[in-house]
């Protein structure tokens, strides 16, 4: 099973993330866009997911709540731009614990011997947004989340 | 009446432009959200716009048709992430010859003595995706929009 890798070169705009799974790319996309299966994976280890909105398709809105050990609750927001199974979702994505700080998000799947790898890309409105989110500890959270998918994967396959 | 400035800083995956309207904000803001002012004031000088699509609100789809002097037409669109009048419109943005590519764009306005600051940032997924948009020509083309706004706006004081 890969690791994560995070690219955040310094003073750039973007974070760069790769992760191989050892599962087809329909079940990784099928991960990434079923409600049911957010909960599962997306967030800390230690915290809990509430899908409270997830319309998959263009110009869909999503919105999660993520609540953390502390009780603490954060949420997260975003419209679809473009779903293209199994290949490649394109969203934004809003920290509401920072308002009016916006991201555009791209994942894409791409599938060889019937494993995937997973490149989402993160762009930020600006380097100090990008720098703030990496400080805030971006890369552990996104590591824990990934290796929650894997799992849930590998129960799937 | 201002002129219109752009910044696009070398090895960066960004643009700001930015645009003094001698108009309040209300009225550059509906300017921007208003599907009947679109064809009067977006794209090209001697081009035709038309509105395809245009849900203001979040997670609301937009698409324009932008018809060449040429005859060729150039398909737009994008979804909306969202609408904060009369201050910040966060949207998609993909221009359709170049399917794939998207922006993310955060339009601020700004009110002081009855004029108004636009300032328009575009964020791209990389820098070849700027530095093309910019050698496309869309400096000329931003010129040439936000005069016909500001004459649009001028009618309507």
């Amino acid at each position: 099973m890969g690791r994560l890798q995070v690219i955040a070169e310094p003073g750039r705009q973007e974070v760069f993330m790769t992760r191989d799974f050892d599962a087809p790319r329909e079940l990784v996309f099928k991960a990434y866009t079923d409600p049911q299966a957010i909960p599962q994976w997306w967030g800390r280890l230690n915290s809990t997911t509430t899908v409270d909105k997830m319309e998959v398709r263009e110009g869909g809105r999503w919105r999660f709540v993520e609540r953390g050990a502390d009780g603490v609750e954060y949420g997260f927001h975003g419209v679809y731009h473009a779903i293209v199974p199994p290949e490649r979702i394109v969203q934004t994505f809003e920290f509401e614990g920072e308002p009016g700080h916006v991201l555009l998000e791209t994942a894409t799947f791409e599938e060889q011997d019937g494993r995937t790898k997973l490149t989402a890309q993160s762009v930020y409105q600006s380097v100090e947004d990008r720098d703030g989110m990496v400080r805030a500890g971006m890369e552990a959270g996104a590591n824990e989340s990934m290796d929650r998918l894997a799992e849930l994967l590998a129960t799937r396959r």
